[in-house]
């Protein structure tokens, strides 16, 4: 094209040469490949899968998970909640502690027959919610969040105020089950540890249902997951839900851990050579930590990979080339050892895979869409903003 | 108010108790006072101020600087530059690096009678800039970008380079003059230090358009900048403007250089206590690194102060209490030392001053605006998006 030529508009047939950079770019491909192979272990474990849509917050990523027919999913904001809801979906759980002011929404989304399940892991929650439903006379369904690692919240299996949180629940109808996440399996680098930490999350998520059920209290839900978890899996037996996010685009952390390998990677940000620096081993490009975030998940890793990997457009892994640095609307190139720098003239066009894809693809508005290493745009997809 | 009550809507009549958090928040008198500050630091100087709009992206906040009558901005994307044009700004420095594909948005620009300067630093880029500057028969007003620090971009002010790139430039017409950012201020942690960076910043600048003058060659604008050096420089003889961006709303970084006062950060993101763990010293919040973005720009500072400080609705701070972990939707408050965890029930409401303005303003689409330690709102600012 003549530099005066209009700008490239979204929708516009065109490729990954054409959208104004930086901009992320989803492979369609790999992320059914991704999702069918999560959904084929759920079905090898006997457990419904219940995505966590948290990581790509996108109804047409939702749709490649589900084949259009929704179905249950896991939230962290009452906005994907309403959105999901918006597009038909029915079964959602919010798998963030619930606070007083935030049950207004949850009501209108119950009202409206979504079946919300909220999440709380202590008496003054289980009061508040138990007294919510009472004042409405209809039950907020209500899991209760255990500890499996001391990762962040939740009772631990064993905790005293489990059974009464559980009772207080039981007591207005609201009781539906219990909840964990293993999020210290984010730091288990080795497969017989990842079992492990599966193991470890079914067990307390079993030992507190089973708490819950000798003292006469219901407990259907018993619901576990996180990527490396979910994927580490070997026996979830007591287990009725797997839940899991990341796995829909995987990321550099995940590859590092060994959850996946690189040519896994659906997410990655399109950006654009706009100088040099031979002197210093620089090459600079237009995308900055804005365009990739601030996640340096590697860095606590065997191999830190900076800011991120770089490929060609293709996806082909640009042999020791990576990002190093970041400014708001900066990037910054440099090889890894004694790799040479490889010519990339000003205007070249790469894509960087991310740390953390749940950071990085939050930086962006929507993702546009290829099929493998086609570079031609599939179509445009919108990610759901805000809280 | 009771938990069935109608969500709280944006605009509507409130206080910092109303809409859902997380939430970022705007004192609009601190940044009245930070802009007054550097301001008059300008005036003092003599030279011109051109605000770095890319930390709020806003046209409310720019209008706090600039009175309403539309003044020279710098931008870090074409979209803050078309935003602000659309808003009647004309005399716009877009300051990153040109690259072909840009080229027809920023000729889009100029043909609508907005002086947008372009930055490059290569004979590559001046080249392309100077032939789209003939084919359309009009020039592209062109800053060439000077490294005074080795940060990231630029040519060095004696540079082989810089002379035929200026002359490349000058034939099409597009010489504007030069500029630099002294990025490696950021780091320079005592006074005299910020001192030895401005003034390194001004003798790069003053250099390279000496250099460009004794060639025969034009420089007009004799730019320099940063949020650091702005408020450190003691004479900018040869220097025409003077840039900075954070200095509108200030943050812990700029704290922990002694740019400023704690109590001059004007940007903080409330959030909402959902859970307890005394047993660990933790409190959680339902603000995550969504909220607060991923940036830790206080681990590389003599204080490290976690994903942020913690101060009451009205901005006092907690003592010793900080956010110390971010999951996506969770944060988590720790103690400094010895202080003892305070009694804050679930449902209170935090504000969380931010690591880096620029990357926590980022994660959210706009700001709620306060006066001072008043909760009330008084509006709601909208942020450009994108690229």
């Amino acid at each position: 094209m003549t530099p005066t030529a209009a700008p490239w508009a979204p929708g516009a047939p065109g490729t990954l040469h054409d959208p104004d950079t930086p901009f992320a770019v989803v492979d369609a491909a790999r992320v059914r490949r991704n999702a069918d192979r999560l959904a084929r272990r759920a079905e090898q474990l006997g457990v419904t899968l219940r995505p966590h849509v948290k990581t790509a917050k996108s109804l047409d990523v939702a749709r490649l998970l589900d084949g259009g027919t929704p179905g249950p999913v896991t939230v962290s904001t009452l906005a994907e909640a309403e959105a999901f809801a918006d597009a038909g979906y029915t079964d959602i759980t919010y798998a963030v502690g619930i606070e007083p002011r935030k049950l207004p929404r949850v009501r209108a989304l119950l009202d409206r027959g979504v079946t919300l399940r909220v999440l709380l892991d202590s008496p003054e929650q289980a009061a508040l919610v138990a007294a919510e439903a009472r004042a409405a006379s209809r039950p907020v369904p209500a899991l209760v969040e255990i500890d499996c690692d001391g990762h962040r919240g939740g009772l631990r299996s064993d905790a005293p105020d489990l059974v009464p949180v559980g009772r207080t629940l039981h007591e207005a109808g609201c009781l539906d089950g219990v909840l964990t996440h293993a999020g210290e399996s984010y730091y288990a680098t080795t497969p017989e540890a990842r079992v492990a930490a599966a193991r470890n999350e079914r067990d307390a998520a079993v030992a507190a249902a089973g708490a819950l059920r000798a003292a006469g209290l219901p407990a259907h839900t018993v619901s576990v997951g996180s990527t490396p978890t979910a994927h580490a899996a070997d026996d979830l037996s007591g287990v009725t839900e797997l839940r899991a996010g990341n796995y829909v685009f995987f990321d550099l952390v995940m590859a590092g851990l060994g959850v996946c390998d690189l040519d896994d990677l659906a997410l990655s940000v399109v950006v654009t050579v706009i100088g040099h620096r031979p002197e210093r081993g620089w090459i600079m490009t237009d995308g900055g930590w804005m365009a990739m975030s601030r996640d340096r998940g590697t860095a606590a890793q065997r191999v830190d990979q900076g800011y991120g990997l770089v490929t060609d457009l293709t996806g082909r892994p640009l042999p020791g080339l990576l990002m190093t640095a970041a400014s708001q609307e900066h990037g910054t190139l440099t090889t890894r050892d004694t790799t040479p720098l490889p010519a990339l003239p000003l205007g070249t066009r790469l894509r960087v895979l991310p740390n953390h894809a749940c950071a990085t693809a939050a930086q962006h508005r929507g993702y546009h869409v290829v099929e493998g290493g086609d570079p031609a745009l599939r179509g445009h997809w919108a990610r759901i903003d805000g809280w």
